[in-house]
């Protein structure tokens, strides 16, 4: 039975491989950094090879789930012995983005921009924060855990300067569109959202919301909803 | 025309008052905080009433999904003029749980970990970091941000101290699962998880992934599809 679900892998695999620059679906997308630090994890602990029938095992997710997700990515494993672990460590890194470098741009160095460009998870991730922009005088002209901070308005030269093709926006909500408009004509073709804000863009700008507020909003509903559960 | 989309919304209202106890959509739920960055907009702005279709308007959502998804919340607009601003700002931090305090622990203090900690924004949504845990020595005993770094090991004596009842997960990936089931024995009920790891929990535990790099892989993915395009 286990036996057949990595012939049924390394099938789908070798039928649909896709190149990075093909849409995937957003799911798949989502689920494929799981598989990323569980094969991670098996690198640390000297594993040689895994199965995707292993890795369904290891994360509790459905084993053909885990083969077609996995069939997106350029790597071919063997059957009955499954995939080298280190090759598709660095498959996955590269198929997720994660070996390149992309320059970005903070707007907004206040708690969370100030939070983020601290943050060196990001660096190991691809994403190389290499200026940043405030309203307020007093940040202005300062340097931020190596990051240099430069007013707002300078955006398009500061961008054109350092290639930045990625703003991420963390300004307060009022100034959330404004700010989002101002990186645009600077030239970046895609912005990383964390304000709780809906930000308006032409169809070419790639906008990716991450609004770890809103987070919070669906933990505590779901929260409520069990203690709820558990009183009935 | 945009009376009558007033109207349905009006009706709408009145006939599904839900609590906040009640599972809501995930994607309503994921909205909501989008209206209340616009209502807040519009209240420092000074305005005093607004309808759904304007809402909608404001940050081009389909009207009637706006007026549908405003129907769970608590507050009765009035035909043709619809909602006031500051009842709506309120009702909607409300249901949302973020005029609430929630004692939340850290686990993991270093990079992330301690950059969601000084991040005050947190607070204004409803979520107090009370204590830090680390494995490492040398942070144990200090303060972050106004926030105590204690040994896992003390995690169950001190999540009852303080209340804790959310365990926010930052550490490296070898220790995401260790440490959530450090969390759950120690009392809390919800994981807010920042690691890239699928985390095992029982079914009785909220498990609310916010899982950053994941977003930067499908920003990635994105911003390749779009070049390619182009360049078809």
């Amino acid at each position: 039975m286990t036996e057949t679900h990595i012939d049924e892998a390394m099938t789908d695999q070798r039928m649909h491989i896709a190149s990075p620059h093909e849409i995937l679906p957003e799911p798949t997308l989502s689920r494929l950094p799981w598989y990323l630090a569980y094969v991670s994890l098996l690198k640390m602990r000297r594993v040689a090879y895994v199965s995707s029938t292993a890795i369904a095992r290891g994360i509790h997710l459905d084993a053909s789930m885990v083969a077609k997700d996995l069939s997106f990515v350029n790597v071919r494993g063997k059957t009955r012995i499954g995939y080298e672990v280190m090759e598709l460590e660095r498959e996955l890194r590269s198929f997720l983005g994660f070996d390149r470098e992309h320059n970005a741009v903070m707007a907004g160095v206040g708690s969370l921009g100030a939070a983020l460009i601290a943050d060196s998870g990001l660096q190991r991730y691809g994403l190389d924060i290499v200026a940043g922009f405030d309203v307020e005088q007093t940040i202005i002209g300062t340097i931020i855990s190596g990051v240099p901070v430069f007013d707002i308005t300078q955006a398009a030269e500061v961008c054109a300067d350092m290639h930045a093709d990625i703003g991420v926006i963390a300004v307060p909500v009022e100034q959330a569109q404004a700010v989002a408009e101002t990186l645009i004509e600077a030239g970046v073709s895609a912005l990383w959202n964390f304000t709780p804000c809906r930000l308006l863009a032409p169809d070419d700008i790639v906008i990716q919301n991450t609004s770890i507020y809103a987070h919070l909003a669906v933990m505590y509903n779901r929260m409520n909803a069990k203690k709820t559960d558990i009183k009935r």
